[in-house]
């Protein structure tokens, strides 16, 4: 790969006549693009008949990008068998939560991770892929596979005797005894002691309508695991026959352990589709990038990018405006979705840059526009990247934990972990422009940090926790929240007083801890931060009421029999503090909570009109402020010193103007 | 069958005691019905064992029926298979869309219509009973079944092994190569290009819970020609052994090509139920009465009406109106649902003229109101017939289509096509009191006709597009509207711009086109139709930013960021015009437009109060005017000329009081 | 058993660390507890491996717990069955409604009633349990299973070989001959008249999504029977080796015949978790127990006590006043659940009064407060029982008869038959603190009653009707409400004219009936209660058109084309009356209504501040007053005479002041 900023589209040559190919070629040169990502699900037509491939439309495709000079990322094609392999051996085909067997019609990941048949067929195509492309200098890349699992929501994800199988296997290797597993489950609880390991099953089509948690959580990271084994297998190949390239996978939303996933590859990707369901507010993307950052901790690719509204018309601006919010987070490779709009198959209204008739659109038109500006830029700021004093602390095992259990509440709303996390959490350092990294509570470091929030660690192991305490004891400021420390790694309950390993930290016990989920305007609390108006605020999701050993009172509750206690706490710990807050408030109230310990952390935050991000990427001396109006007017904003405005090629230190959905990207010294 | 106005009721004497069925059949024709439809459930009762049939309680039924004057229609009992059957043959019994092998318990639609056991035993049944009843001249026709696919929607219905089979051998003939079939299919989207034909399925239980569109056409289009080969196994044996007989089938909602069913046999029927579900507007029943007037472009039967509320109590006069509703649009034959209100079994609360007692009620003092008039003007007018200057095109293929996909809209409402038909097309017709076809896209003859609308032709074949230009190109008005033209016939998009075949007509190219899913008020309309006063609408449902050509701009969208844009226009082609309605607006905007368009078609109305449905039938120099008022209170109609009160006998030229819920029908000269 | 009031909790000993139990069995003692419930999910621990049974650890926790005077219930673990036995005889697991074979994973109820495997294991291990603790003084009572059908609802339970067929034996041996179950069913509504029994099925996977009404009633009875007969098999066991112990089981409110089901038990017995869905309103509760003491007709017993909000925080006090609530309505016997908080399995975050850490909460402290008081006043109580001059009948059949139909209303809000019969019939007794029996219609007695209410008689037989007459003949006062009357016991309507065998009582007969499933405000009823001001109140679910013969009318309907219709009646007859309300009224109509009735009845009432409840035992010459304040403020009752207050161990004739959620339990002279 080249050193440079990669733009570029997913394409489906296949898909159209192939005298057509050469002129989109050529539209994608003009277009500005410099890639394209192919034959994710090419396989029926890279193997028409087992053991029988055919490259020749591949290769022409191929050679006509490299003549237009747009490189190619090739994906293996295994997210979509054929029709002669499910026919041959229906045992690929997966098995539902409710039991039902899956037809056999081929489509998107209709396939069980588990099954050997399905592992040898990727690892031959692959073979016969990598050994074919292995010389060609225009692929440049490789993706595996297509968005594991989001198809088959990983929890609905196969539950066939493949995987009965391989979860007792993957069970015996994690507990090595059934009296481990038994204790590790609580199997006590329901009369369901194992006396051998051919009783256990896959948690589906149990008669107690949710599972129990411990097993349930198991299966998960047993699913997780399945599909990185799946994926190892094309990676080995690759690595041996391919060796050089990179390699990703592009994610889409569904709760496989990402850190593991992508620890093997060479880069992390997702795929952004901000307007996919909701009209998106600005901060969830940028989440999402966040994360995808943090994943391997380095620079990532956004593999596809929405080009088209889904459920209202995409506004003039916007594509551009996502393009450089993702690369101002760190993506050094976008990739959109797709050259040109579908003819058949499920996806005929969905996203696409031209229309399916071939016609140029202003969409075409906005990507030429993006194009031509990162080709000045590329250089510049390739090689740059983000840096962070905040982080956020995420689990895979906690986000199941939640989804798992939905905190026993059998109506209504459950908790949803990544979206209070982005809302009450991600949002308010968002807002105040603090770049943030999102980390593996886990495995990441925490010496780098000045400020650390650790919003619902449901699940707590020991030595987390005692990461923790070593971080706030030097010095770090951390936030906790609600329902964290209840739990072990197991998903069961602790047998200590709770917050558990979080007591020492928060200064605090739990007296009393319950779902809000009765009437969430009942419950309110009063803050009386430091230097901040008093506010109050409902308190809504779930409720503690605290007692604060020597931590000391900042919001107290002010209804109901439990008015005047403790709902949020500050504790001096060592050299740092831990900001406890012991429910969920409104905005306002984490804005202005979060606020107090941004400013206790002594990270300088950045000043801009509502609705107008600011990230920045480091290179060398000189810093990169990507500056994106949200908003449909001009707005104004001030970076306080001399810069030089990269795509206008002009230098100043006035303040900016940036027009509606429009960016700036400007160069200063750090 | 004698040239009269048909009036009876669906009776099923073997529910009773047989010491009551001569005071029945005596009250019947008390009550002034003159025939009743009788079997259609009776299989069990007909043939108690294979092979051993028992007419005799039927035939005493039926020559009770005769004594007291009432002819009858039989039904084959084909709908509902008898438990022995079922047991001795299980592959009779459905497999629905989730795999699920059905209950073998007899009832209603329990039976796949490919099942080679299950269309013997229904040729067997047909023979003995035609054979039977052969030269009994009460028998005055024959039903077919009862409500093919109402019980199991179509959507739903039978996924079995013979359904497979069935299946791949109508593609067959259909495509002649897998080449073609994996063309029109697109199969090349997701890796399911098939290499023989034993690899396709039915479309059930697809990992991606969207099948894919084509294939999913092509199988609902398979059913409905699975129910019409069922139909014509019993149609060929009546048309052998009871020739003579009309041969009708009572349709219940659901998306078979009725215009196919309908084809082979003599009469369209269909069953009214205007309140089962929700408090019915006028116009959906005649939308309904049209539509099946349409399926053989002559007068129809209703087959079951309601005779009572089933969610709130219907009205007095409510039974007499919606019986005078259905022969003013063209019924010669109306059976009400049912006799005697049932005893047992699932419908125990729902329709019936008399009470479970036996007692006499006021829906039997209605019917009997009804029934004399009837016997008054039968002679007059049977032989009558409508006529219409507008027709709306429909199509079998279309609704599948936007059923299948919901345009790809993953949450709330989906694009109703019937619904959205009736109420922001038929309707401004209707409240104008003009009569109007409903007209099937690809086999109707246009020549006729003055006005036609032509309403979201999502599928649009080459033929319809050219026999549509022959018909404007002549003069005819066309009203076109949003979603139209964007596919062919297999249910992909076209590869031409939008929209496609009708550019010429519309004189317009879509420059974008996206759903207006969220926030259904965001967008608007300002419309400037001449003659009319300037009215502002929100645009729904789906919106499409208009380029015209030579096409003149009627209406502008005054929001968002395609403000401007055109969004209705109008286009001289030929000798006639095109009015392009490219988003679904208000009910107001509605009226304007369509009543623009049957200005410029020259169609004349009839003015009327608001409710007061003014339909005609016609005979030689003379029409036939039934006023009907849908209102509680008191309504004056000025018909303008000399006219004939038939019920009450009396001339006069002066303006017309029809009392509240009441019926007036009247003779003019044309 | 001693003769005391007994106050203890379910305990799982099991779950816990051994070195733990002793200091637990201490601080149950200290919080005044006086029994456990133990072992009903133990099985697998009970029965580690097929025939080997481990006691020595229940012995040991049976041993602590006599140390420290606390008396052991212990269940029959059969609720739960071992891993081993499922993997072992995969028969035992039931199949759904869908058709579905539940997964082998054990749990709560994964097991068909009718196995004949289970029901040999459940003999078993009772046996083994019984010639174990036979002579254990420390032993006080048996429960047998826990909650049948709570986790698979019953309409929903087993549809297995095994069920299909003894249903058909169960069918062989109500009907004797297929002719009469033909008829029974009405199969000759939809073709399905049997011709062998083995063409009958359980009625699940119909094609038809509601099955046929006779059917499915059936089934249901016969699900219930089989429960009981499961139950019959340990209750002989345990009467044979342990006999002179009571035993019970505990009901969690699905429609098992409870009358049937504790027909041989010597205590019926049923779990109280007020809060755990939505806000309880306090005469739910209550119905609940009068309810359990009416399957015995004496005190009961509640086995599961809910201690800790689900939903919301449950406030200090409500767990003392849930507590005196049951044991004013003749409760003998409170069970907590659950002693500690469980730390895995689904019930994490539920019930319990000690925390997951072992410490004591408030909850505790506050049973410790009601402990103490009990033991004052235990000797008092104890022998007392409750009177009742009023009574409301029900039958299991009714309330699955509206289940299985929902009255024809395939949308919104079915008929809630148990809901209804609270909310408009119970509670106005209940806020009148008019002691009330809830009975079984088919064979309570009637004789010692004042007042009757019988709402939603649905399905009634000639026996019943027959027994209601001679009560009324004899001065009874009846209610009767609408839906009453229409159906014969095997869920088919009746061939007479409505209300059939009501006729004559309630001196109408019903020109009419239908559902006001729309619109419920668009109809209104004029109250003339004599005595008492005009009301009109609006006519919601169902509505009656009366023809009054001998009855007087109180209330007409005000609206629609029925304005004017009777809707409520008075008749008298023999030497009583009935008051017959025609539709469903206002809460503040029901309490005039049935106020009225009361007053004809000569029930006196006892007049209490709003949500203050009295409830009283009886015993010899004198009765002890349950007032229980379920405000949150204080208010004052007049009880009208001398009286001493248990608790405070004073006397006084004055009023007496009870403060917000606080109990006063007074002795006066009856």
């Amino acid at each position: 790969m080249e050193n440079k900023i990669y733009l570029g589209t997913a394409y489906y040559p296949e898909h159209w006549d192939a005298s057509d190919w050469e002129h989109n070629s050529a539209l994608m040169n003009e277009g500005g693009l410099n890639f394209v990502r192919m034959a994710e699900f090419a396989w029926s037509k890279l193997e028409p008949a087992e053991g029988q491939y055919d490259f020749k439309w591949l290769d022409r495709a191929i050679d006509l990008c490299r003549r237009h000079n747009i490189e190619v990322m090739l994906c293996t094609p295994t997210a979509a068998p054929p029709p002669w392999m499910l026919h041959r051996h229906p045992d690929i085909v997966p098995v539902d939560i409710n039991g039902r067997k899956m037809s056999a019609t081929s489509t998107r990941h209709c396939y069980c991770p588990n099954s050997p048949a399905y592992q040898e067929y990727a690892r031959r195509i692959t073979v016969a892929m990598t050994e074919h492309y292995k010389h060609n200098d225009t692929v440049m890349a490789w993706q595996i596979d297509n968005e594991f699992g989001s198809s088959v929501r990983l929890s609905e994800t196969c539950y066939c005797e493949h995987c009965a199988r391989e979860f007792r296997k993957w069970l015996k290797s994690r507990y090595l005894t059934l009296d481990a597993l038994n204790d590790a489950w609580g199997t006590i609880f329901s009369s369901n002691t194992y006396s051998s390991w051919e009783e256990i099953l896959p948690p589906d089509r149990t008669v107690m309508t949710t599972p129990d948690p411990a097993h349930a959580l198991d299966y998960r990271r047993f699913i997780s695991d399945s599909y990185i084994t799946f994926q190892n297998v094309q990676l080995q190949v690759i690595r041996e026959i391919s060796p050089g390239r990179p390699v990703t996978h592009n994610l889409a939303g569904d709760p496989i352990d990402y850190f593991n996933l992508f620890k093997d590859l060479d880069f992390a990707g997702w795929d952004n589709y901000p307007s996919f369901r909701t009209p998106s507010a600005p901060h969830l993307a940028s989440a999402n990038h966040d994360a995808c950052r943090g994943y391997k901790n380095k620079n990532f690719w956004i593999l596809e990018q929405q080009t088209k509204g889904q459920m209202h018309f995409l506004e003039p601006g916007y594509l551009r405006l996502y393009t450089y919010q993702g690369i101002g987070r760190g993506a050094d490779l976008v990739c959109y979705f797709r050259w040109r709009l579908c003819r058949f198959g499920r996806e005929q209204l969905r996203s696409g840059i031209i229309d399916w008739s071939g016609n140029t659109t202003r969409r075409y038109e906005e990507v030429k526009q993006t194009g031509a500006e990162l080709q000045k830029i590329s250089s510049e700021l390739i090689g740059s990247a983000c840096r962070a004093e905040a982080g956020i602390l995420t689990s895979f095992d906690i986000r199941s934990a939640f989804d798992i259990q939905k905190n026993h509440m059998y109506m209504g709303t459950p908790v949803d972990y990544p979206r209070l996390m982005a809302d009450f959490f991600y949002r308010p350092l968002f807002d105040r422009n603090i770049s943030t990294d999102i980390l593996n509570l886990q495995t990441c470091n925490l010496d780098c940090y000045k400020l650390i929030l650790a919003p619902f660690l449901y699940l707590l192991d020991a030595r987390s926790a005692a990461r923790l305490k070593d971080y706030v004891r030097k010095g770090g400021i951390l936030v906790s929240s609600v329902l964290s420390g209840y739990k072990d790694w197991n998903n069961n309950m602790i047998s200590e007083a709770l917050p558990g390993a979080l007591t020492d930290l928060t200064g605090c016990t739990i007296k009393e801890s319950n779902s809000f989920y009765h009437d969430p305007e009942l419950n309110r609390v009063l803050l009386k931060v430091p230097g901040y108006p008093e506010t109050e605020s409902p308190a809504t999701v779930w409720g503690e009421l605290l007692h604060p050993g020597k931590a000391e009172v900042v919001g107290r509750y002010s209804t109901n029999f439990f008015k005047g206690d403790p709902a949020v706490t500050l504790n001096r710990y060592g050299k740092g503090c831990v900001l406890h807050i012991g429910t969920v408030l409104s905005n306002e109230a984490h804005d202005q909570l979060i606020d107090w310990a941004v400013h206790l952390s002594g990270i300088k935050t950045i000043e801009s009109p509502d609705n107008v991000e600011i990230s920045c990427r480091y290179k060398d001396a000189y810093k990169y402020v990507f500056i994106l109006n949200h908003n449909e007017t001009e707005k104004t904003v001030n970076v306080g010193g001399l810069y030089r405005d990269l795509l206008a090629g002009t230098e100043s230190d006035q303040p900016i103007q940036v027009k509606g959905l429009d960016v700036r990207i400007i160069k200063m010294d750090v």
